[in-house]
Protein backbone atom coordinates (compact mmCIF):
# COMPACT_ATOMS: atom_id res chain seq x y z
CA UNK A 1 0.00 0.00 0.00
CA UNK A 2 1.52 2.87 -1.09
CA UNK A 3 0.66 6.48 0.63
CA UNK A 4 -0.07 9.49 -2.48
CA UNK A 5 -1.74 12.91 -2.68
CA UNK A 6 -3.14 14.81 -0.11
CA UNK A 7 -6.88 14.32 -0.70
CA UNK A 8 -8.03 16.73 1.72
CA UNK A 9 -6.82 17.63 5.15
CA UNK A 10 -9.53 18.64 7.94
CA UNK A 11 -9.23 19.48 11.55
CA UNK A 12 -8.07 16.20 13.13
CA UNK A 13 -6.57 14.03 10.26
CA UNK A 14 -5.24 14.22 7.07
CA UNK A 15 -6.75 12.07 3.89
CA UNK A 16 -4.43 10.93 1.29
CA UNK A 17 -4.95 8.60 -1.51
CA UNK A 18 -3.16 5.22 -2.21
CA UNK A 19 -2.26 3.60 -5.01
CA UNK A 20 -5.66 1.49 -4.34
CA UNK A 21 -8.69 3.34 -5.90
CA UNK A 22 -11.11 2.37 -2.75
CA UNK A 23 -8.53 2.81 -0.04
CA UNK A 24 -7.26 6.04 1.95
CA UNK A 25 -4.32 6.73 3.93
CA UNK A 26 -6.29 8.83 7.38
CA UNK A 27 -3.24 10.39 9.32
CA UNK A 28 -3.93 11.80 12.70
CA UNK A 29 -2.75 14.89 13.68
CA UNK A 30 -1.80 16.51 16.50
CA UNK A 31 -3.94 19.16 16.25
CA UNK A 32 -6.94 20.03 18.94
CA UNK A 33 -9.92 22.17 17.95
CA UNK A 34 -13.04 22.98 19.72
CA UNK A 35 -15.95 25.39 19.30
CA UNK A 36 -15.84 25.07 15.73
CA UNK A 37 -12.13 25.87 15.21
CA UNK A 38 -12.43 28.86 17.28
CA UNK A 39 -9.89 27.11 20.09
CA UNK A 40 -6.78 25.46 18.80
CA UNK A 41 -4.05 23.77 19.70
CA UNK A 42 -0.96 21.29 19.11
CA UNK A 43 -0.87 18.61 21.23
CA UNK A 44 1.67 15.70 20.48
CA UNK A 45 1.14 12.48 20.70
CA UNK A 46 -2.54 13.11 20.40
CA UNK A 47 -2.46 11.98 17.01
CA UNK A 48 -0.87 8.76 18.08
CA UNK A 49 -3.42 8.03 20.84
CA UNK A 50 -6.72 8.71 18.76
CA UNK A 51 -5.29 6.67 15.68
CA UNK A 52 -5.01 3.86 18.32
CA UNK A 53 -7.83 4.05 20.12
CA UNK A 54 -9.52 4.62 16.70
CA UNK A 55 -7.81 1.47 15.96
CA UNK A 56 -9.29 -0.53 18.72
CA UNK A 57 -12.79 0.63 19.04
CA UNK A 58 -13.23 0.09 14.99
CA UNK A 59 -11.69 -3.45 15.48
CA UNK A 60 -14.29 -3.66 18.68
CA UNK A 61 -17.12 -2.65 16.47
CA UNK A 62 -16.43 -5.30 13.80
CA UNK A 63 -15.77 -7.79 15.83
CA UNK A 64 -19.69 -7.12 16.79
CA UNK A 65 -20.74 -7.07 13.19
CA UNK A 66 -20.55 -3.48 12.42
CA UNK A 67 -19.16 -2.42 8.99
CA UNK A 68 -17.10 0.16 9.10
CA UNK A 69 -14.09 1.92 7.00
CA UNK A 70 -11.73 0.58 9.07
CA UNK A 71 -9.13 -1.54 7.08
CA UNK A 72 -5.40 -1.59 9.26
CA UNK A 73 -3.15 0.62 11.17
CA UNK A 74 -0.07 1.11 9.57
CA UNK A 75 1.79 2.99 11.91
CA UNK A 76 2.27 5.35 15.23
CA UNK A 77 -0.36 7.36 13.81
CA UNK A 78 -2.07 6.05 10.47
CA UNK A 79 -4.57 3.88 9.39
CA UNK A 80 -5.84 2.72 6.13
CA UNK A 81 -9.47 3.13 5.37
CA UNK A 82 -12.00 2.31 2.55
CA UNK A 83 -12.73 5.19 0.58
CA UNK A 84 -16.32 6.34 1.02
CA UNK A 85 -18.15 9.60 0.40
CA UNK A 86 -18.89 11.02 3.70
CA UNK A 87 -22.77 11.52 3.71
CA UNK A 88 -22.49 15.05 5.89
CA UNK A 89 -24.53 14.01 8.76
CA UNK A 90 -23.17 14.02 12.28
CA UNK A 91 -24.92 11.00 14.25
CA UNK A 92 -24.80 12.20 17.76
CA UNK A 93 -26.05 9.41 20.31
CA UNK A 94 -26.39 10.45 23.85
CA UNK A 95 -26.86 8.26 26.84
CA UNK A 96 -26.43 11.06 29.78
CA UNK A 97 -27.13 14.69 29.29
CA UNK A 98 -24.58 16.77 28.54
CA UNK A 99 -22.52 19.66 26.48
CA UNK A 100 -25.12 21.21 24.09
CA UNK A 101 -27.89 19.46 25.00
CA UNK A 102 -27.92 20.37 28.75
CA UNK A 103 -27.99 23.95 27.55
CA UNK A 104 -30.69 23.19 24.55
CA UNK A 105 -33.12 21.79 27.15
CA UNK A 106 -31.63 23.26 30.21
CA UNK A 107 -31.59 19.35 31.86
CA UNK A 108 -28.36 19.28 34.32
CA UNK A 109 -25.15 17.60 33.18
CA UNK A 110 -24.78 14.24 33.89
CA UNK A 111 -28.32 13.77 34.15
CA UNK A 112 -29.05 9.57 32.76
CA UNK A 113 -31.80 9.51 30.30
CA UNK A 114 -34.00 6.42 30.34
CA UNK A 115 -32.72 5.41 26.99
CA UNK A 116 -30.46 6.72 24.38
CA UNK A 117 -31.66 9.70 22.03
CA UNK A 118 -30.39 10.11 18.42
CA UNK A 119 -29.69 13.74 17.14
CA UNK A 120 -29.12 14.48 13.51
CA UNK A 121 -26.28 18.04 12.68
CA UNK A 122 -25.91 19.14 9.59
CA UNK A 123 -22.03 18.63 8.91
CA UNK A 124 -21.33 22.08 7.70
CA UNK A 125 -18.58 24.31 9.80
CA UNK A 126 -19.73 27.72 8.35
CA UNK A 127 -23.01 27.40 9.22
CA UNK A 128 -21.57 25.55 12.47
CA UNK A 129 -22.84 22.13 12.66
CA UNK A 130 -27.03 22.63 13.11
CA UNK A 131 -28.89 20.67 14.43
CA UNK A 132 -31.61 19.40 11.81
CA UNK A 133 -34.53 17.39 11.64
CA UNK A 134 -35.43 14.48 8.85
CA UNK A 135 -37.24 16.80 6.71
CA UNK A 136 -34.22 18.93 6.37
CA UNK A 137 -32.41 15.92 5.42
CA UNK A 138 -35.00 15.43 2.42
CA UNK A 139 -34.54 19.18 1.93
CA UNK A 140 -30.81 19.01 1.70
CA UNK A 141 -31.00 16.40 -0.08
CA UNK A 142 -27.73 15.23 1.46
CA UNK A 143 -29.08 11.65 2.38
CA UNK A 144 -32.72 9.33 1.60
CA UNK A 145 -35.19 8.60 4.10
CA UNK A 146 -34.15 5.11 4.44
CA UNK A 147 -30.09 5.97 4.87
CA UNK A 148 -31.15 8.35 7.79
CA UNK A 149 -33.47 5.40 9.23
CA UNK A 150 -30.48 2.98 8.34
CA UNK A 151 -27.70 5.04 10.17
CA UNK A 152 -29.81 6.07 12.97
CA UNK A 153 -30.48 1.92 13.51
CA UNK A 154 -26.50 1.54 13.49
CA UNK A 155 -25.82 4.21 15.64
CA UNK A 156 -28.14 2.69 18.55
CA UNK A 157 -26.28 -0.23 17.41
CA UNK A 158 -23.11 1.03 17.67
CA UNK A 159 -24.29 2.87 21.58
CA UNK A 160 -25.10 -0.81 22.61
CA UNK A 161 -21.61 -2.55 21.50
CA UNK A 162 -19.76 0.41 23.01
CA UNK A 163 -21.68 0.95 25.89
CA UNK A 164 -20.76 -2.72 26.59
CA UNK A 165 -17.35 -2.11 26.17
CA UNK A 166 -16.47 1.37 27.94
CA UNK A 167 -18.41 -0.41 30.90
CA UNK A 168 -16.03 -3.10 31.32
CA UNK A 169 -13.34 -0.58 31.14
CA UNK A 170 -14.81 1.07 34.01
CA UNK A 171 -15.85 3.96 31.58
CA UNK A 172 -19.36 5.55 31.18
CA UNK A 173 -20.48 6.73 27.89
CA UNK A 174 -22.23 9.53 27.72
CA UNK A 175 -22.61 10.47 24.13
CA UNK A 176 -20.82 10.38 20.83
CA UNK A 177 -20.92 11.25 17.36
CA UNK A 178 -21.09 9.37 14.25
CA UNK A 179 -19.94 9.85 10.33
CA UNK A 180 -21.33 7.56 7.93
CA UNK A 181 -20.21 7.21 4.32
CA UNK A 182 -21.50 5.88 0.76
CA UNK A 183 -19.25 3.21 -0.94
CA UNK A 184 -19.14 3.16 -4.25
CA UNK A 185 -21.60 0.32 -4.79
CA UNK A 186 -24.30 2.22 -2.33
CA UNK A 187 -23.16 1.00 0.71
CA UNK A 188 -23.45 2.65 4.35
CA UNK A 189 -20.27 2.39 6.34
CA UNK A 190 -19.50 3.76 9.67
CA UNK A 191 -16.64 6.18 8.58
CA UNK A 192 -14.24 9.21 10.21
CA UNK A 193 -13.27 8.43 13.35
CA UNK A 194 -14.20 6.94 17.26
CA UNK A 195 -12.27 8.54 19.54
CA UNK A 196 -11.99 10.61 22.80
CA UNK A 197 -12.27 13.78 20.65
CA UNK A 198 -15.85 12.02 19.43
CA UNK A 199 -16.77 10.87 22.62
CA UNK A 200 -17.85 11.95 25.97
CA UNK A 201 -15.99 9.46 28.81
CA UNK A 202 -16.16 9.46 32.38
CA UNK A 203 -14.81 7.32 34.73
CA UNK A 204 -17.55 4.95 35.59
CA UNK A 205 -17.45 5.92 39.56
CA UNK A 206 -15.93 9.49 39.95
CA UNK A 207 -17.47 10.55 36.44
CA UNK A 208 -13.87 11.98 35.66
CA UNK A 209 -13.59 13.43 31.86
CA UNK A 210 -11.45 11.36 29.85
CA UNK A 211 -12.05 13.04 26.77
CA UNK A 212 -11.86 16.08 25.00
CA UNK A 213 -13.88 18.29 27.56
CA UNK A 214 -10.57 18.25 29.21
CA UNK A 215 -9.49 20.64 26.54
CA UNK A 216 -12.67 22.73 26.20
CA UNK A 217 -12.99 23.24 29.04
CA UNK A 218 -9.64 23.73 30.65
CA UNK A 219 -9.40 21.08 33.35
CA UNK A 220 -6.32 19.04 32.63
CA UNK A 221 -4.22 17.42 30.37
CA UNK A 222 -6.00 15.87 26.95
CA UNK A 223 -3.05 13.16 26.83
CA UNK A 224 -3.02 11.92 30.52
CA UNK A 225 -6.84 11.51 29.49
CA UNK A 226 -6.78 9.84 26.40
CA UNK A 227 -3.54 7.71 27.61
CA UNK A 228 -5.56 6.47 30.33
CA UNK A 229 -8.80 5.45 27.78
CA UNK A 230 -5.90 3.88 25.56
CA UNK A 231 -5.24 2.07 28.95
CA UNK A 232 -8.41 1.00 29.99
CA UNK A 233 -9.28 -0.32 26.66
CA UNK A 234 -6.40 -2.56 26.50
CA UNK A 235 -3.95 -0.68 24.45
CA UNK A 236 -0.12 0.66 24.58
CA UNK A 237 0.78 -2.91 23.03
CA UNK A 238 2.35 0.02 20.49
CA UNK A 239 4.46 1.99 22.50
CA UNK B 1 -70.51 33.10 29.45
CA UNK B 2 -69.10 35.43 32.17
CA UNK B 3 -65.68 36.43 31.96
CA UNK B 4 -64.06 35.80 35.46
CA UNK B 5 -60.27 35.63 36.53
CA UNK B 6 -57.73 36.14 34.60
CA UNK B 7 -55.73 32.75 34.46
CA UNK B 8 -52.85 33.96 32.49
CA UNK B 9 -51.20 36.70 30.45
CA UNK B 10 -49.20 35.94 27.77
CA UNK B 11 -46.75 38.15 25.39
CA UNK B 12 -50.14 38.61 22.69
CA UNK B 13 -52.76 37.10 25.10
CA UNK B 14 -54.65 37.32 28.12
CA UNK B 15 -56.19 34.44 29.24
CA UNK B 16 -59.45 34.02 31.76
CA UNK B 17 -61.62 31.38 33.39
CA UNK B 18 -65.28 31.71 32.66
CA UNK B 19 -68.08 30.23 34.71
CA UNK B 20 -68.25 27.23 32.32
CA UNK B 21 -65.79 25.19 33.32
CA UNK B 22 -64.50 23.75 30.05
CA UNK B 23 -64.23 27.60 28.18
CA UNK B 24 -62.01 30.61 28.52
CA UNK B 25 -62.30 33.75 27.63
CA UNK B 26 -59.34 34.59 24.81
CA UNK B 27 -58.18 38.89 24.93
CA UNK B 28 -55.85 39.36 22.21
CA UNK B 29 -53.55 42.37 23.55
CA UNK B 30 -51.79 45.05 21.16
CA UNK B 31 -48.63 44.36 22.51
CA UNK B 32 -46.08 43.05 19.87
CA UNK B 33 -42.60 41.23 20.63
CA UNK B 34 -40.19 40.00 18.69
CA UNK B 35 -36.30 38.05 19.18
CA UNK B 36 -37.91 36.09 22.46
CA UNK B 37 -39.54 39.29 23.74
CA UNK B 38 -36.42 41.48 23.52
CA UNK B 39 -38.12 44.06 20.98
CA UNK B 40 -41.26 45.04 22.24
CA UNK B 41 -43.82 47.68 21.13
CA UNK B 42 -47.70 48.74 22.19
CA UNK B 43 -49.30 48.81 18.91
CA UNK B 44 -52.87 50.00 18.25
CA UNK B 45 -55.45 47.86 17.09
CA UNK B 46 -53.24 44.96 16.90
CA UNK B 47 -55.44 42.80 19.57
CA UNK B 48 -58.47 43.58 16.93
CA UNK B 49 -56.66 42.09 13.98
CA UNK B 50 -55.75 39.27 15.32
CA UNK B 51 -58.83 38.63 17.46
CA UNK B 52 -60.63 38.63 13.57
CA UNK B 53 -58.34 37.01 11.75
CA UNK B 54 -57.50 34.20 13.68
CA UNK B 55 -61.39 34.04 14.27
CA UNK B 56 -61.68 33.74 10.14
CA UNK B 57 -59.13 30.88 10.34
CA UNK B 58 -60.28 28.74 12.90
CA UNK B 59 -63.77 28.75 10.98
CA UNK B 60 -61.94 28.12 7.99
CA UNK B 61 -60.54 25.38 9.96
CA UNK B 62 -63.27 24.09 11.46
CA UNK B 63 -65.35 23.73 7.76
CA UNK B 64 -62.44 21.71 6.53
CA UNK B 65 -63.15 19.16 9.28
CA UNK B 66 -59.91 20.55 11.28
CA UNK B 67 -60.79 20.57 14.90
CA UNK B 68 -60.00 23.40 16.98
CA UNK B 69 -60.45 25.22 19.84
CA UNK B 70 -62.70 28.00 18.41
CA UNK B 71 -65.96 28.83 19.78
CA UNK B 72 -66.89 31.98 19.22
CA UNK B 73 -66.01 35.64 18.99
CA UNK B 74 -67.42 37.45 21.46
CA UNK B 75 -66.08 41.28 21.01
CA UNK B 76 -63.19 43.32 18.98
CA UNK B 77 -60.58 41.70 20.73
CA UNK B 78 -62.21 38.87 22.51
CA UNK B 79 -63.32 35.14 21.61
CA UNK B 80 -64.36 32.12 23.88
CA UNK B 81 -62.10 28.70 23.49
CA UNK B 82 -61.84 25.25 24.88
CA UNK B 83 -59.91 24.59 27.53
CA UNK B 84 -56.68 22.83 26.76
CA UNK B 85 -53.52 21.78 28.54
CA UNK B 86 -51.24 23.07 26.25
CA UNK B 87 -48.59 20.38 24.74
CA UNK B 88 -45.76 22.87 25.06
CA UNK B 89 -44.18 22.15 21.41
CA UNK B 90 -44.39 24.83 18.80
CA UNK B 91 -45.13 22.94 15.61
CA UNK B 92 -43.57 24.88 12.51
CA UNK B 93 -44.63 24.40 8.93
CA UNK B 94 -42.51 26.07 5.91
CA UNK B 95 -43.68 26.09 2.68
CA UNK B 96 -40.77 28.41 1.48
CA UNK B 97 -37.39 29.42 3.18
CA UNK B 98 -37.29 31.83 5.57
CA UNK B 99 -35.74 33.71 8.78
CA UNK B 100 -34.20 30.83 10.96
CA UNK B 101 -34.33 28.11 8.93
CA UNK B 102 -32.27 30.37 6.36
CA UNK B 103 -30.28 31.06 8.75
CA UNK B 104 -30.11 27.12 9.86
CA UNK B 105 -29.32 26.05 6.69
CA UNK B 106 -27.44 28.78 4.51
CA UNK B 107 -30.05 28.94 2.45
CA UNK B 108 -31.63 32.08 0.86
CA UNK B 109 -34.88 33.61 1.79
CA UNK B 110 -37.74 33.12 -0.61
CA UNK B 111 -36.48 29.14 -1.64
CA UNK B 112 -39.82 27.46 -2.48
CA UNK B 113 -39.13 24.02 -1.12
CA UNK B 114 -40.18 20.78 -3.11
CA UNK B 115 -42.45 19.93 -0.21
CA UNK B 116 -43.62 21.07 3.00
CA UNK B 117 -41.51 20.42 5.87
CA UNK B 118 -42.28 20.03 9.80
CA UNK B 119 -40.08 21.15 12.79
CA UNK B 120 -40.48 20.72 16.38
CA UNK B 121 -39.76 23.80 18.63
CA UNK B 122 -39.25 23.35 22.79
CA UNK B 123 -42.18 26.20 24.05
CA UNK B 124 -39.81 27.53 26.87
CA UNK B 125 -38.66 31.23 26.57
CA UNK B 126 -36.17 30.62 28.96
CA UNK B 127 -34.91 28.38 26.40
CA UNK B 128 -35.79 30.52 23.52
CA UNK B 129 -38.09 28.05 22.17
CA UNK B 130 -34.73 25.68 20.33
CA UNK B 131 -35.41 23.07 17.34
CA UNK B 132 -35.76 19.59 19.40
CA UNK B 133 -36.71 16.05 17.33
CA UNK B 134 -39.11 13.22 18.43
CA UNK B 135 -36.37 12.10 20.64
CA UNK B 136 -36.07 15.16 22.67
CA UNK B 137 -40.29 15.35 22.91
CA UNK B 138 -40.03 12.00 24.91
CA UNK B 139 -36.39 12.54 26.70
CA UNK B 140 -38.93 15.90 28.14
CA UNK B 141 -41.95 13.83 28.62
CA UNK B 142 -44.09 16.18 27.18
CA UNK B 143 -45.99 14.10 24.57
CA UNK B 144 -46.21 10.52 23.32
CA UNK B 145 -44.86 9.79 20.18
CA UNK B 146 -48.22 8.70 19.11
CA UNK B 147 -49.47 12.44 19.83
CA UNK B 148 -46.64 14.09 17.83
CA UNK B 149 -47.34 11.86 14.71
CA UNK B 150 -50.72 13.65 15.15
CA UNK B 151 -49.80 16.95 15.52
CA UNK B 152 -47.24 16.77 12.31
CA UNK B 153 -50.39 15.41 10.69
CA UNK B 154 -53.03 17.71 11.70
CA UNK B 155 -50.13 20.69 10.88
CA UNK B 156 -49.70 19.37 7.35
CA UNK B 157 -54.04 18.83 6.49
CA UNK B 158 -53.58 22.54 7.80
CA UNK B 159 -51.05 23.58 5.79
CA UNK B 160 -53.05 22.33 2.95
CA UNK B 161 -56.03 24.12 3.83
CA UNK B 162 -54.48 27.83 4.26
CA UNK B 163 -52.04 27.32 1.24
CA UNK B 164 -55.46 26.95 -0.78
CA UNK B 165 -57.74 29.54 1.64
CA UNK B 166 -55.24 32.02 1.06
CA UNK B 167 -53.95 31.71 -2.51
CA UNK B 168 -58.02 31.82 -2.73
CA UNK B 169 -57.31 35.57 -1.01
CA UNK B 170 -53.68 36.33 -3.05
CA UNK B 171 -51.37 35.62 -0.49
CA UNK B 172 -48.17 33.42 -0.13
CA UNK B 173 -48.29 31.36 2.96
CA UNK B 174 -44.71 31.01 3.70
CA UNK B 175 -44.39 28.94 7.34
CA UNK B 176 -46.65 28.99 10.38
CA UNK B 177 -46.34 27.91 14.01
CA UNK B 178 -49.28 25.94 16.01
CA UNK B 179 -49.35 25.09 19.30
CA UNK B 180 -51.83 22.11 20.25
CA UNK B 181 -53.52 21.10 23.60
CA UNK B 182 -55.10 18.24 25.18
CA UNK B 183 -58.67 18.43 26.43
CA UNK B 184 -59.85 16.56 29.62
CA UNK B 185 -61.18 13.71 27.58
CA UNK B 186 -57.33 13.41 26.40
CA UNK B 187 -58.30 14.85 22.69
CA UNK B 188 -56.10 16.75 21.20
CA UNK B 189 -56.89 19.99 19.72
CA UNK B 190 -55.33 23.17 17.38
CA UNK B 191 -55.69 25.61 19.86
CA UNK B 192 -53.47 29.49 20.80
CA UNK B 193 -53.88 31.50 17.30
CA UNK B 194 -53.38 31.60 13.82
CA UNK B 195 -52.64 35.24 12.85
CA UNK B 196 -49.80 37.39 10.63
CA UNK B 197 -47.91 37.00 14.24
CA UNK B 198 -47.87 33.42 13.51
CA UNK B 199 -47.34 32.57 10.18
CA UNK B 200 -45.78 34.41 7.23
CA UNK B 201 -47.38 35.76 4.51
CA UNK B 202 -46.44 36.98 1.62
CA UNK B 203 -48.52 39.09 -1.35
CA UNK B 204 -48.53 36.11 -3.81
CA UNK B 205 -47.37 38.08 -6.48
CA UNK B 206 -44.65 41.30 -5.12
CA UNK B 207 -43.72 38.81 -1.82
CA UNK B 208 -44.42 41.85 -0.13
CA UNK B 209 -44.85 41.23 3.71
CA UNK B 210 -48.11 41.41 5.48
CA UNK B 211 -46.95 39.38 8.62
CA UNK B 212 -45.20 40.06 12.18
CA UNK B 213 -41.38 40.23 10.13
CA UNK B 214 -43.07 44.33 9.23
CA UNK B 215 -42.21 44.39 12.90
CA UNK B 216 -39.78 42.43 13.66
CA UNK B 217 -37.23 43.96 10.81
CA UNK B 218 -38.84 47.66 10.73
CA UNK B 219 -40.50 47.44 7.53
CA UNK B 220 -43.72 49.32 7.48
CA UNK B 221 -46.66 49.42 9.31
CA UNK B 222 -47.84 46.76 11.28
CA UNK B 223 -51.34 47.19 11.36
CA UNK B 224 -51.32 48.28 7.66
CA UNK B 225 -50.06 44.92 6.90
CA UNK B 226 -52.12 42.95 9.17
CA UNK B 227 -55.67 45.04 7.97
CA UNK B 228 -54.47 44.14 4.41
CA UNK B 229 -54.53 40.44 5.16
CA UNK B 230 -57.83 40.68 6.79
CA UNK B 231 -59.36 42.69 4.32
CA UNK B 232 -58.14 40.02 1.65
CA UNK B 233 -59.67 36.86 3.61
CA UNK B 234 -62.78 38.75 3.72
CA UNK B 235 -63.17 40.35 7.10
CA UNK B 236 -63.46 43.55 8.29
CA UNK B 237 -67.03 42.99 8.60
CA UNK B 238 -67.50 44.30 12.37
CA UNK B 239 -65.63 47.34 11.54
N1 LIG C 1 -13.43 6.65 4.89
C1 LIG C 1 -13.45 7.94 4.53
N2 LIG C 1 -13.49 8.30 3.23
C2 LIG C 1 -13.51 9.60 2.87
N3 LIG C 1 -13.47 10.62 3.73
C3 LIG C 1 -13.44 10.33 5.05
C4 LIG C 1 -13.43 8.99 5.52
N4 LIG C 1 -13.43 9.01 6.88
C5 LIG C 1 -13.45 10.32 7.25
N5 LIG C 1 -13.45 11.13 6.17
C6 LIG C 1 -13.45 12.60 6.14
O1 LIG C 1 -12.13 13.04 6.32
C7 LIG C 1 -12.15 14.43 6.62
C8 LIG C 1 -11.05 14.78 7.59
O2 LIG C 1 -11.37 14.41 8.89
P1 LIG C 1 -11.34 15.52 10.05
O3 LIG C 1 -9.97 16.07 10.20
O4 LIG C 1 -11.99 14.91 11.25
O5 LIG C 1 -12.28 16.65 9.39
P2 LIG C 1 -13.25 17.75 10.01
O6 LIG C 1 -12.44 18.99 10.17
O7 LIG C 1 -14.34 17.87 8.96
O8 LIG C 1 -13.79 17.20 11.31
C9 LIG C 1 -13.57 14.70 7.11
O9 LIG C 1 -14.27 15.43 6.11
C10 LIG C 1 -14.18 13.31 7.24
O10 LIG C 1 -15.57 13.34 7.05
N1 LIG D 1 -57.30 26.82 24.38
C1 LIG D 1 -56.32 27.13 25.24
N2 LIG D 1 -56.36 26.66 26.52
C2 LIG D 1 -55.38 26.97 27.38
N3 LIG D 1 -54.34 27.75 27.09
C3 LIG D 1 -54.23 28.25 25.84
C4 LIG D 1 -55.22 27.97 24.85
N4 LIG D 1 -54.84 28.58 23.70
C5 LIG D 1 -53.68 29.20 23.95
N5 LIG D 1 -53.29 29.02 25.23
C6 LIG D 1 -52.10 29.55 25.90
O1 LIG D 1 -52.32 30.88 26.28
C7 LIG D 1 -51.10 31.51 26.61
C8 LIG D 1 -51.13 32.94 26.22
O2 LIG D 1 -50.91 33.13 24.84
P1 LIG D 1 -49.72 34.07 24.34
O3 LIG D 1 -49.94 35.45 24.82
O4 LIG D 1 -49.57 33.83 22.88
O5 LIG D 1 -48.51 33.43 25.18
P2 LIG D 1 -46.93 33.30 24.84
O6 LIG D 1 -46.28 34.49 25.47
O7 LIG D 1 -46.55 32.01 25.51
O8 LIG D 1 -46.77 33.22 23.36
C9 LIG D 1 -50.03 30.64 25.93
O9 LIG D 1 -49.35 29.90 26.94
C10 LIG D 1 -50.85 29.70 25.06
O10 LIG D 1 -50.18 28.49 24.87
MG1 LIG E 1 -13.74 15.44 12.24
MG1 LIG F 1 -48.00 33.02 21.78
Amino acid sequence: MEKQGLLYEGKAKRIYETNQEDLLFVSYKDSATAFNGEKKAEITGKGRLNNEISTIIFEALKAKGIENHFVQRVSETEQIVKKVNIVPIEVVVRNVIAGSLSKRLGIEEGTAMKKPIVELYYKDDELGDPLINEDHVQLLEIATADQVETMKEMALKVNEVLLNHFVAAKVRLIDFKLEFGLTNEGILLLADEVSPDTCRLWDLNTNEKFDKDVFRRDIGSLTDAYEEILTRLGGNQYV
